[in-house]
């Protein structure tokens, strides 16, 4: 157990005095299972995680949705001038990632400084904001997970951006991806993310698909071209969403934004940011998100949250189901681990959670069960018979005619005489309940 | 830790010699949180279970599904003549509970023994199984949790059972719950149980709503006269699903089927058996059913299983998350109890678990993972302050004027001139993160 | 045909010049089916819908949504004063509505002026444009169908208003109530709504759900003794929803309200208010929520708009299904009509529906399709064989043994002697695609 | 007008006499719209169409449901000899489709003739119904649209069949693929279909994605290879569902199988069936399908049904909303038609319509609506503005920089200070609403 609130706190004032009656009396203001430098599998758990802070739930998010104004009233969003009020959000956001030990954040240009209508004027706010930024990672450590341009909470782009029927909005979201781009390399970004909330349709009658998924990606292209020429060595990510704020999004999927990667000569840069909330938005489990990026080669990162299965909506809780995180973690460990990537928070509390300390709160309880996950994860993998009972399933595959059809040596009528050979085939059980059992022994 | 598998078996030969590498290199044919005997808060975990086999599930159920055709063939359903075959079939069920330790058992009229289409044949059929089935119980200890008919199988119920536009039909169910009740009462079954598949419709084109709700109340009126006039001074329980097979069934959820209850009278002997799955189809948590229950003195009992949140049908699954498990026994212990109800499972095997084991493997892990979810929800009530937390929100209304306002001694020209007199009141956290955190501690 | 758009606009100008080539060249901002005289089975189409304009959703939506700020900048939304301001949204709303010859429109309080924090400053600004309101009613014919308080959109609203722990905020939904009773019986309208965005929860873990339900009874009972000792004589609405805001609503469906007004002994006074996006996540239909409404004889009014089958959350869409249209108006027809209740457009323009012409063909639209929607089941009613091929389903129970189940003259035993007297039951067909075709031959 | 139903009938005996209320006191059974020699825009209206019958659904299906047993009890399914039996069920569906003006069907081998587990006996009955479905469709002119071999029903099925963990069944499954596909060319079919039922996971613990889909996509290419050198030159369609008997089906929507035959080197020979039901439960509507197919040029053929979206399984009814067909028709207009493809009415009779007329209502009802809607879409794009409005709103791409961009010759630096340059862009209204009412004036 490892306290993660000392010192003074400026933004945060109070949080430390809190008391908490838990199993052993410890403190809801302390890991139990999360400890940064604890190696699991060679890796030190900060390593495995590379825990990030998203910027615009945390520190801009105001418990706001469609029914209802702002509930979280922060000291850091009082001051009238856009630069000033814009810096105590960003010293606010480095006390809580300091304290929090979180090593990593992640923005949207916007986040970071309120935007006007005029790009140059954006770009010189941008600009001094990211000066300021430099110097607190640098004081502190902490580092940029990656960067991203906000094109959709703005008015022009209610048509979407890269995918706007008007070339004059595309040519817009092009000087703020140029501006994001420049941000994020000066800031040591490590990756860059596109999140297209407006790229898909409201209506299908107003609408040429065909003619803006080819603008799509020719724009990610131009971004992709201008990152490397500015040295930009890091990945692009596409983070896959089914729908809301469209009525349809064109990354709809992994399986959907994989192939537009593969059709349009983008899986050499591009991985994929798949979130929980959106995998389950699409009918899919976040972890067979997780496993067809990972067949492809392209897990790029996570933004961990979890969805409400009750809830039609994208409900950005913050992730609680141990089961869940247990079997996200088994896929990425067995993928090798995120890379470049790392564990996005990408998560809000409650509109109704407006203490200071509900942040904290959140976001301890969620790391410690990602610690707690990966401890039950590496053991199952370590010491159970999981991988060897999935493996024994395709051994008729590993020898015989079964290896001589995956090497392509048979045909069809080859393999209706083999049929024909053997008879009816014996019945294997899944062994479904015994494997889930297993795995539940482990949490 | 305690084996549970030990002696001979004549129907699951072979079960005991699986291996099995788990944590502690323990036998996945055991429990290890589940002791009958050890006593949680005054009870033994028999006592707060009172777990149930489903006879239909575990063994009539083949596998089969929309799709395909049976998968699961056993032994016992082997022989030609419907008795034989019946008794084969019970033996199967008592060796499977009495090894299982499973202290009840839930059946249909039609899961004993074949029905045909003649009354007097089905009733003579049905004593025949009575009979055996009461040599069985007192041999092993075994009882009747309840019994029921099934009101939903045969083609002659297409259009409704008690709700059925045609009176031949609804008589011919009666005929069926007639016998059903005496063989119930026979039996020393505590509960009998209607689950109404389909009662409701298919389309609203051709349904007179109000005319069928109104014959399924006079029904429900007839049988519970009748069992009452034979004796039976159990409980009667309807089980809400909002749909499946029908396309609208009329016990939708809880609140549903408590109004129904309540307008028809029905309340002094009729609680509900809910389900998990059927909660999560009807829109809502299993926990929300439960507390709405509860909230109406009307928690009967529970079926035990688990939904796919990403398929849309009843899948039936054997429960097993433990998050949820917790939140289910923390609604259960603060109500009480299940009284005379207990945990039914509900839940079938996959179609392609085709083990004989895995149907034990199934209960094990379910049973298992109930008991580990008692241990954690009364160690959050006894120890935690997860009560004195929600307690302490309601404060206001404990004294002055809120106390004033529970009593009806305000009108609403009092609710103005207070809240004028108070200001803007303040803002107070719900602290779901924090709760949320707290019930993880304890898992 | 009719032109629905001629003269002089203020606020909507330019509105009358667009051109649309459709069928028959007609004007888009003409009605072809929707004549307010026309006499449909002894009523004209006027007295059949009393269509009311959402003052919420024309006139203070700005196009919004989670992810995107305002995209609708209207003329009347200018003025900084918040009573000039609120006097020209309100001239606006006027102005659309006598041109779209809305006869009726609904508010909420906050709707027709904002409000502070203070509640004696709220009821000020509520009287001025109430006073405002009666000039303009006056003068157009045009009146309230009904009122109704925001207690949803405030932060101190986060957790509930009449079911919040808190009883401060309980009292200060109390004065809100209070003073829009008092606006809706000074402008003569014909029902007050209550629609409990927020009464609900967001987690079980911190509620106390039988206590906030009691609360929000002994609220409801307070309003409607106020509202008639101040002489209104109207009809109180309960409007269900499922979710959103809340994880879960009270008011969860059409059947959930009506086992609450029964158990609390408010069925005198209140009816329901259902809206089509509301019964489509509860996981209904509209036409089924109508007919529960109308069997319990609690059908009071309509909000309509339309769902997006795909998009899991209120999309508040107008309605344009003629298929669903027609089914709606058959129950309403069946079940009398809508008494002193309505159909209120509480639908959308989507966000990116910008152009001012675009709130007059979203309203012209609907309220055309609705006209042959109602053309379509009159004719059914009349002239087809739907009503007499499904009351023929349930002629076994007008005469003989069923009709003597019906009296309750039968008991278990006879329906069971019955049945094996009549053998077999014959089977009989649902007829649904039968039916299915016949409304579609009247579309 | 145009009677359907003359002349002696020997399995549908009593059709012809049923009476009919309805508009104009027309006949049920005759067509209102459907004209098959019709011409709309230079084809027939059966060359548009294409119906096809669906042996499976027709003249295989029997009203069971997951909760209940056969509803429909056939003239034609009474034989004990297998071949007999299946010799009669072939009669009644070429009487049934004759009279229905149905020009082609579908079937699955296991449709035509009952299997057994030996494959050389199978080979030989399926040979022998050929034959005797050549005979049918000489006699009749009837033809057959696609083949099909079920591999999702057998017990050995049912952990997948191209992609079972056992090579055993995949050779199996490839058998039974040759053999279908024999029958196929035998019969002139003009196409053939996969619609892999079982070839996804129930669950990730037990599954290597990777390699099942790799033996999948080896296993179509080994099919195709094999009807090739057979002399097949039709075209191979992929059935697209994301789940349902399966948790997970890899074949999950449009988007997923077009990157898996572009993965896999399958887009010459394979195109997409797409079913509307399938559609709506993987979260899109039918349009949206059909449109990503067409932009991808593999829009093959339809699987008309519909599904509700209250009930989330497959429900597979009859179509029946126009303005669902009226969408459908349009973007099928738009794409140039089906081509090798049809309209295939998977879709079955309600459980409850046991009559023998009821499956010609359902044809007639659907056939009329499909006719009605290609009226309307037809008018709409002949005589409305609709294509103009949707073209004109990408105008800006079509010249200057836009079409620059388009060609490529721009980098993010041109879009940046072009966007300097232009300053913010105008707001376009989509005019959603307004294109929704022109498409409702054309029904």
């Amino acid at each position: 157990m490892k306290n993660v609130i000392t010192g003074d706190l400026e933004f945060f004032k109070g949080i430390g005095q809190i008391q908490f009656e838990g199993p052993e009396s410890d403190n809801p203001l302390a890991f139990r299972w999360y400890n940064a430098a604890q190696m699991v599998g060679g890796k030190t758990m900060e390593a495995h995680f590379r825990f990030a802070c998203a910027y615009w739930h945390s520190f801009n998010g105001n418990g706001s949705d469609p029914f209802g104004s702002a509930t979280h009233l922060f000291p850091w969003d009082e001051k009238s001038d856009p630069i000033a009020r814009a810096k105590d959000k960003m010293d606010a956001a480095f006390e809580f990632m300091s304290k929090m030990q979180l090593p990593f954040y992640c923005f949207h240009d916007v986040d970071l400084v309120d935007y006007t209508d005029v790009i140059s004027e954006n770009e010189k706010r941008l600009e001094t904001l990211v000066a300021y930024a430099r110097e607190k990672q640098s004081a502190s450590g902490i580092r940029l997970l990656w960067g991203t341009a906000n094109l959709f909470s703005h008015r022009r782009y209610m048509n979407g951006a890269a995918t706007n029927p008007d070339f004059q909005v595309l040519a817009h979201a092009g000087a703020q991806v140029k501006a994001a781009i420049d941000a994020t390399i000066a800031l040591g970004g490590e990756n860059y993310v596109f999140w297209g909330g407006r790229e898909g349709y409201m209506s299908l009658l107003n609408t040429n698909m065909k003619r803006e998924q080819e603008h799509l990606a020719r724009f990610l292209h131009l971004a992709k071209d201008y990152a490397r020429k500015q040295g930009f060595t890091g990945t692009f990510f596409i983070e896959p969403k089914p729908c809301e704020p469209t009525k349809h999004q064109y990354d709809y999927d992994a399986a959907t934004v994989i192939a537009f990667l593969q059709q349009y000569g983008l899986t050499t840069d591009f991985k994929l940011n798949l979130e929980v909330n959106h995998a389950t938005l699409a009918g899919h489990t976040f972890q067979h998100e997780l496993q067809v990026a990972a067949d492809h080669g392209l897990l790029g990162s996570i933004d961990a949250n979890r969805g409400d299965a009750q809830n039609g909506w994208d409900t950005d809780q913050f992730p609680n189901n141990l089961n869940e995180l247990v079997e996200t973690m088994l896929v990425i460990l067995e993928a090798g681990g995120l890379g470049s990537g790392g564990v996005n928070f990408d998560a809000k509390i409650r509109r109704n959670s407006t203490d200071p300390a509900d942040l904290f709160y959140a976001h301890i309880g969620s790391m410690d069960l990602f610690a707690r996950a990966l401890l039950a994860a590496h053991r199952i993998l370590e010491t159970s018979e999981f991988q060897k009972i999935r493996a024994a399933r395709y051994a008729s595959f590993d020898a015989g005619e079964g290896a001589a059809f995956e090497a392509g040596k048979l045909n069809l009528e080859d393999l209706r005489n083999y049929a024909v050979r053997m008879g009816e085939p014996e019945t294997r059980s899944g062994r479904q309940e015994f494997l889930e059992n297993l795995v539940n022994r482990y949490l």
